[in-house]
This record gives structure tokens, sequence and C-alpha cells, in this order.
């Protein structure tokens, strides 16, 4: 039911896929007995060759789109934005990722609230300015993934899971649990998950990092408490200002458990100023493991995400798409497991003798 | 003897340079009258469409390139290179600017040690991928810079001043003064200056810091300290082991300016594990007044660079030279000041009457 790839066709001509590539693209570059062969058996399986393909056959831009959802409603904190520590390490790296492949790098922002915005974005390949697109989006709905879906473009989903496309994605279920079975077998009991949201937008994570959180309460015969699942957004302003409000409520949670690195950075300066003891009295927990946890004080303990091996696998599987090698309908998709780097944030526990 | 514009004859012609520009690339579009008065304006100016006004004649990319310049030394860190944050936040501000002026932003990383790598990046140029292109340089002499101007190519140089070209960059000299001159009122004598260099790259402002530095302790009849100006390069880890090996030494100086942010927190954490205590003992000073100054334990002096103007101003000056309204021989060249913003890693001092 498959289509049939140049990969296929390679194997059973019995030559390399570069080969096939070849002589679809440079047959001239091909000497004749083999273009002849390899002519046959792609008619003999019926090989129809891709957009991605045929479009190699004109020209190939050599270029790939990294297009950042910035969500329904613009981003009105530009400094905010600019400073978004982690779309910038996902952005330099995919940089440094195609320029090793020979790509270069487009970037642009979409956004679905903008009138032309998707006829903007799809026109970077209709124009055939970049042969394919990576997108990090928030919502598996979003229309600029229906589009390039519609019109065969080869694109990959970064951090998040779309059914039937290809994509690479932390586990977040798997990561919360993680940090807050630690955090349980160090002692914490009122665990406190700041959740990661903005005027309706939240991390795509969420969901499935909430579920991780209160599988692991469960696991720890702990019951879940609607208090302690706090709104707050993505800032260290907003970490440090959810942390204050906190704080005035009784009894105190034990434990933070922060949408990401930054807004534990908020919540260490809270508790630092308010004079609570880290992690004596609270142990906080952040996400994504940026440099900088190692210089706060205390240390931040956080979770590491392989950014660089994400980045690296979606790079190649587009461009496997792009010159033909992987089927469109033949998805690659990868969950990253992160690993917990503890630091003086959190307390060790004492390990069961096994 | 300047280059006879666009600008020029629409002038001459009392047209807008709209009309002029409409009359070169889509002249079907201009009425036959105005066309031959523009024309006849043109021939009696002399005047010569500039490569970019060609250019669009076939078909404008609306694409600007963004190349940062790595160094002849390939950079070997690759999780550092992702996490520079300065380097994370200028990208994607240009990324948000572009994308308002209705331009793709295309991203490479330019290596002067590798082969090939200058016709790499030119050939953005050459084969109309881009329609003009910002750098970020090192050095004056960048072969970028000298093979763009050679190819007349629209080229804007950010971050260093270049002579007879294009740029935005800060007034890194009056920055340093500026610091330097308020840790003295605040009753700093001891003054360590980190100057921001790796495996013989520098910052290409060092020089001029290190004249501010220079002579604002000239200024204050302080006497310039070899010892004090110490090497250290771009990272946290490095202020964190420059500052624990400058502990060592006696007497031990009253204040540190720092080459960045990132560097200035690991002299915070430094100082913070040998029990400094900040400001009383010694203050901290950083660069580029990231968010995270206000949340480290204390919170980070730092001097505020107006990146979203700076590259406000790159872009709309590229797109200038790029429409053929600013001719290539009128650099358009801003030295942006950094404003001071106080906080608690130095001390205050009391206000001369006036």
């Amino acid at each position: 039911m498959a289509r049939v790839t140049i990969k296929d066709v390679a194997r059973r001509a019995g030559v390399s896929f570069q080969t096939v590539s070849l002589v679809l693209n440079h047959p001239e570059k091909v000497a004749r007995s083999t273009r002849e062969m390899v002519g046959a058996t792609m008619r003999e399986l019926d090989f129809v060759p891709s957009l991605a393909a045929r479009s190699l056959r004109k020209k190939p831009s050599r270029s790939i789109a990294c297009v950042f959802s910035v969500g329904a409603q613009p981003y009105d904190d530009v400094t905010g934005m600019m400073q978004e520590t982690y779309q910038g390490i996902v952005l330099q790296t995919f940089a440094h990722v195609t320029d090793r492949h020979g790509y270069t790098l487009v970037h642009r922002r979409w956004n679905a609230g903008e009138p032309d915005g998707l006829s903007r974005i799809t026109s970077l390949v209709s124009e055939a300015r970049v042969d394919g697109m990576v997108v990090l989006a928030d919502r598996r709905d979003d229309p600029l993934i229906a589009s390039l879906r519609a019109k065969s473009v080869p694109f990959f989903v970064f951090g998040l899971d779309v059914p039937e496309a290809s994509f690479a994605m932390r586990a977040e279920r798997d990561a919360v649990r993680q940090i807050v079975g630690y955090l349980v077998r160090t002692g914490c009991k009122a665990i406190c998950f700041y959740k990661g949201e903005r005027d309706g937008r939240h991390l795509p994570a969420v969901a499935d990092r909430l579920s991780g959180y209160r599988e692991a309460l469960a696991a720890a015969g702990l019951r879940p408490r609607d208090d302690l699942v706090v709104p707050c957004d993505w800032s260290s302003e907003s970490g440090y200002r959810t942390t204050l409000r906190l704080l005035r409520r009784a009894p105190r949670p034990d434990a933070i458990v922060a949408a990401n690195d930054r807004v534990a950075f908020g919540v260490l300066k809270a508790l630092h100023e308010q004079g609570v003891r880290v992690p004596d009295e609270i142990s906080v927990v952040g996400f994504d493991n940026l440099v900088q946890c190692a210089y706060t004080v205390p240390r931040l303990t956080s979770i590491e995400v392989p950014t660089l091996e994400m980045v690296e696998f979606a790079v190649t599987t587009l461009i496997e798409m792009i010159e033909g090698v992987r089927a469109p309908h033949d998805p690659a998709q990868k969950l990253y497991p992160g690993r917990l780097v503890v630091r003086d944030s959190t307390r060790p526990f004492a390990e069961a003798r096994r």
C-alpha cells in the first residue's frame, strides 16, 4: 500500500539511491546502461517521482524553512519574545545543523491571526525558495500543518506529536513523572505544578505534563489537589510573582515544579527574598537545563532535553523526504526522554537498598 | 562625487521615488508621458541603475541574509554556541523585524577557515536567493565584507564600525566609561576588567572597551594596572573560574566589570561560594542587560543595549539600499549609547551637589 520510493527502486535495481536520484535529476551524469536499467525498474514498480524529487529536477533551493507558530494572538511583548531563551537555542541549533548538511536555513514566524499569513508561508514552497519545512507549533490542529499536508510539502513537526506526521518531541509526561517521583522520594508531599500558559495559549506539552504529574502522585499514594496546580506563563517575572502569591497561602507547598528554567529563576528569586530556604523548606525544579542552571543560588535541578539530537533527527528526516528517500506517508516519529540533572535546589534522598 | 540615486532622479523630475522605481522595474505600469519625462531626467543626470535596482527588474527575493561570522576557528563547543544568549536574541530580533517589513530572513554561519566558505555565502546573492546581507563580524578585515563590497552587494554590518560601510554598533567605549565612572563614584578603586576573548578571537569591541576603561580611570586620577585587566571568554563557566583564580590573589579588587551578563552570572556564583559579599566587598557589573539580570542574587547591574532599535535601523537601511533609495556609497552609520541599569550588585553613591 505504501508509496514506492527511490529506495525501493534502488533496492530492486541493485544500485544506491544516490544513483536513482542522479537518474532522475542529472541523467547525463549516469552511464546509459545504468540509466536504462533504472528506468526499466521504475516502470516495473510503477514508480512516480515525488513532488520533491520532481522539484529537484527543476532547481532545488537547498534551503529549509524553520517556522515558529506564534499563535493566533500576536505576541505583543517584543522584548520577552526576543529573549525567549529556549526558542533562541532551538533556532541557533537548526542554523548549525542545516549548515552542516549544506542547507540554508530560512526563518519565519507564522501568526494564524494575520491576513494572508498562511499564504505568505506556503509561498516559500510554491516559489521554490525552500524544499521543505520544520514547523514549531502550539497545536496539533495548526492550519499550517493541514495546509502543508494538503500540498504534499515535505514537513517535520518539532516539539509536538502530530499523528501521521514526522515529529520529534520530548517525552513530556515521562519527564514530569521523573521529576515528581524524585521529589516524592526526597520526602516532598505538597508538590506544586506551574502550568505554563498565557492568554489561553499554553505549552503544547501542558496536558501531557499534567498527566505525568497526576500519575506520579497516584503512584506515590498522594491525593492530587487542584490548588497545587497553578497558572503561570513562561517568564521569570511570572515565576517570581506567582511564587510571591503562593507564599501568602497557608499551608505552603514543599516543592515547586516550574514550567521551564526561566520560570524557576524567578521562583528562586522570590523564595530568596522571602527568606524561604531552598531546598530545606521548598524544593525547586526547572525544565530545559539551560547552562544558567549551574550558576543560580542555589544551583537549579532541571531536566535535560537533547535539543541537538532532536534537531539532527528533524533535519535528517526532512532531507530524506525532500530527496525522495523517505515517502511522505512513512513518517519518522521520536520521543526523547529527559534526563534529570540533580543540583542543589532539591534534597538528596536516601537510596533504598536493593 | 556621490553616485546619483533614484532619489536624486525623483527630486529633479518632481515625482516620488516609487514612481522612478516603477519606471525602472515595471515601466508598463507608468503613464507614457511620465515614463519619458523620468527617462529624460535619468539621462540628464547620467543615472546608472544600481545592481540592486537592476536585480529588482529580474525578481527580487524579498529575502535578506543574516550571516554570523564564527571566526577562522570552527566553534567546537556546540552547546555553548547554541546557548549564546545574545546571538539568539539578535537572531530572533532580526526574524521579527524582517517579518514586519515583509521580508524573509535567511540565516547562515560563515567560517573563514572552511574551504568554499566564502563562495557558499556569496552564492546566496549571485543565485538571487537574497537581495542583501547583514553581517555580524568579529573583524573589520573579515573577507566576507571585502567580497560583498567588491561585488556591490547591499550589505550592513551589525555590531562593528567598518569605515565606508553602513553599520550599527554600541558605543562600547562610552559604555565602559559610564560603568567605570559609576563604580569610581561609589568608592571603588581597584576595578577589574574581564576582557572577553578566546583562542585569540575577541569581541570586536574589546579594544574600544579597554580605551573606555583606561580613560575613565585616568579621568578619576587612578593608575591603570595591567594585573586588573583579566582574560576571560564569554561564558558563565569562564566568569566563574576566572573569579575563583582572582580571589586567590592579594589584594583583592573591589569591582569586576564582566564582558557580558553571562560572565557576570558566573562571577556572582563564585563570589557567593567564597562568601564574598556583593556589593559590600566587590561590586559586579554585566553587559547586555538580559532579562535574567533582575533575578540573580543580588540583582545584577548591567548596561542596556537598544537591540530592537539597532536591528530596526539595520533592516531599514538595508532595504533602502536594496530598493535603490540609498546609494551604496552613502553609508548609514549609527553608534548607540548604552544605558546603565543600576541594581543591587553595585553600591549607590552620594550624588555630589551641583
